[in-house]
């Protein structure tokens, strides 16, 4: 793909600052960026790097205008920069059609054949539905009366259990794992009587599910994923589990059964939530975080067991210091001994 | 299906109380239950919510009797509810047979087409041995004389390596890994030259293992699951490491090779266990917690390395009041400053 | 296999003390060693158990010889164990071919028939490169223009995405994957806007995943892993992240995005590291620790934050002692309360 900085600034709705002819080729970081490659600067105090660049244009955001380069200004740079890549890269699943070494039960529903790809060694259970625009990869395997709605990419060695419903645009990534039993039993320790898993998986429109992540079915009702949701790979949640809208979930990430996360909610990279408590909305929680209880709306907390991110901060640079503080009281219990002894001379001297 | 709660009464062995002639047609938590659905209260103190509901019935426990409500009295209220929900939502696997499109060794035994479930997809290695009962879904692995035995279920894009022992009505949920090389180097960060692991994995009777939970090969010997364990998804259990009968492993907990873990066990959720040590019976691990050493029968511990609870407890007690005890600490250095000042004058002034 | 002590000494270069016409037919652990077996010790202080075994030969170091026993002498006993045990336990990949119940897309080019391993269920993507002496178990799903070079061997269900490079001799465990999408979005929180990652992983030489781990494709560039590294179960590695050779990750590691590892570095079990930071060529990491920010050469660490291992020792030690800490402040702020006390009254009284 070749486009002129002009046609450029047309699809990704900018304004060209120096030559508009110039053409780009390729989309690179500033570090990495050469001559017919386009790159973008998203943060100001990176405006030194864009002097040194031989980068032929660069996506900055508008008030950076003035620089000697040719520049496409634009609201968002890094969004800007994400659509580029998939001009210039856009992702080839390699044929439409369905594969005559799939398997699709009799009674499953399936989006016209010119409609979407369904690669050989797939499984498509009884009753499912399969609708347009959908691509399943090899190993794929859809059981009964799941859904799979419109534009939705499932990769490799994905497994959706009965009756999970995925919505548009969601993408599974390899060996995701949709509507596995959760963990219930009864009298746990000593007998482990299995509770039967009845519920099931809704994922809504626009998620995106990282690799070997796994989200279990609920026991009765509905573990749910709201719309916009980004979970990265080897990430747990448990039952009855609901995130909302929008919200990030980094990897190795555990949620236990029956938690609300709220929207726009960020999770950092294995932290952990227990069961039956409530995230609220725009919370941040620190990487390797453990949340054991409910945290109200916008906080930012880290630790385990978590604090608010400020006494955290302070906690622990006192954890650092204990070493000295222990020093200190040493040193402390000595001279106030000391003290004692001299009072108790003078006591004992009788004056 | 739609029975009486006199039939109820039959099927799960308890006493009606009220009208055992209304009709159950579904099973649903407390707070969602509704005219039809039969409900189950396994805590005295949720009394209140029996009061509140309109579900047609309540599975309670002895002593819970007098309540103007249709109850049911069974020894076990949430095993009785277990039991319930999987007579009002069987597990339907879908068929029994062979599919022609699964692939099955000549030298495997496989029970008669009449008593098996294996889907298409499915491979079945040289002189494996799948006994009657066990369903295989699509993309499950079966290692060369590997054995499963009677009601097992595999689900979908389970893989189960060369000679290990699945155990009767074990239940391996999709994308799990029995039998992967265990991590054994010599010379680390050197040459990193590989110990062949030549062992097995047995799992033992009534296990179920959760989504993509990986269980490695033993080096020499085995990897030994017992008896009625259950084990979440995501788990990591190294090579040679036993874990006794009915212990329950949370989500993303990791086990290093060659540790005993005892019965009964209960490790929460992201924890871990270093190498080579022992569980006792009993034990309860709080979720991530970093066990690094043995731990005596029955003991609760918690933390990263771990204490005993209690201990754990007073910790963090202490760190959370950190900034305030520095604080106290500085305040007694300059009284301590002080005195000793005020003792020196006086020394100076000779009195 | 049986060989005797002789034979055994030929193959491991090693050197015989005692009877060299003694027969072995097995390899075991020094603990279960019986009549017939080889075993080994690698660190003098387990002389003591070299007495007491019932091994028909022992693999020791040289300075260890006059024990009385059949010994084989060799430069490094872990590792002649390690050659033993391939020796009599020869992995067994089934048979040499390519199954026509593997889909393989025409443009791809794959070694002749009698020199790969292709099972059933495998599917080999257009222009996709298999080179001589792989093998491919059932499930391996290898995207479009990937490359799987000499003699590396993929377990079942193993995910491979496009364009992605796997090194000769690599073995990928069961449910690996390679190549998803690294976990990258404009607006965090808000709209989550998708940016493309249209790099690669490139997998060196000689390195073993573990199963169920993920490696993310780049956004731009590669992921890369070094020579020789090896990579225990559930392993999360992010886009752009460097893995410098021979170093050890083991399970549950998380490491995100851009991270630089140096070579011979250790990384213990659930240890995280966060993006964008450089960790010196063999330092090591305990387990669970939270890497925040680069470290040097050489170091050692522990804790999350990390800090220097002896640091984390010593600080440590005053937690544990922290409720002692406090008791002993408490007792101190009442003592110089007293002084002052006494002091006060002194002063009142006018001496």
């Amino acid at each position: 793909v070749q486009k002129t900085l002009h046609e450029l600034a047309v699809l990704l709705k900018g304004k060209v600052i120096g030559d508009g002819a110039v053409i780009i080729g390729r989309v690179r970081g500033i570090e990495e960026a050469e001559k017919g490659d386009l790159t973008f600067i998203a943060n100001p105090k990176y405006l030194k790097k864009i002097k040194a660049t031989s980068a032929s244009a660069i996506l900055v955001s508008p008030g950076m205008e003035s620089l000697g380069k040719n520049l496409l200004v634009v609201d968002d740079p890094y969004v800007a920069f994400g659509r580029a890549l998939a001009l210039f890269h856009p992702e080839d699943h390699g044929f439409t059609g369905i594969s005559p070494l799939a398997v699709i039960e009799k009674s499953a529903t399936v989006a016209g054949d010119g409609n979407v790809t369904i690669y050989p060694g797939v499984y498509v259970g009884r009753h499912a539905r399969i609708e347009r625009g959908v691509v399943l990869y090899p190993g794929v395997y859809i059981g009964h009366n799941a859904v799979i709605a419109e534009d939705a990419i499932l990769y490799a060695n994905v497994s959706v259990y009965r009756r999970c419903l995925i919505g548009r645009r969601v993408i599974l990534h390899a060996g995701v794992v949709v509507g596995s039993d959760g963990f219930g039993f009864a009298r746990p320790g000593q007998e482990n009587v299995k509770i039967p898993q009845v519920g099931i998986v809704q994922i809504d429109d626009d998620v995106e599910v990282g690799a070997n992540t796994t989200i279990d079915r609920a026991a009765i009702g509905r573990t749910w994923i709201q719309r916009g949701v980004k979970i990265d790979n080897l990430v747990q949640i448990g039952h009855n589990v609901i995130i909302g809208e929008y919200s990030i979930i980094v990897s190795q990430v555990g949620i236990s059964g029956s938690t609300k996360v709220g929207k726009g909610v960020m999770l950092g990279g294995q932290s952990a939530l227990v069961g039956h408590i409530q995230i609220g909305d725009y919370v941040m929680v620190a990487a390797r975080s453990g949340v054991h209880k409910d945290i109200p709306p916008g906080q930012v907390v880290a630790g385990s067991p978590h604090k608010p991110h400020r006494d955290w901060l302070r906690t622990e640079a006192c954890i650092s210091k204990l070493p000295e503080m222990r020093h200190t009281m040493t040193a402390l219990l000595k001279r106030v001994k000391i003290l004692e002894a001299r009072l108790q001379a003078r006591d004992e001297k009788g004056d």
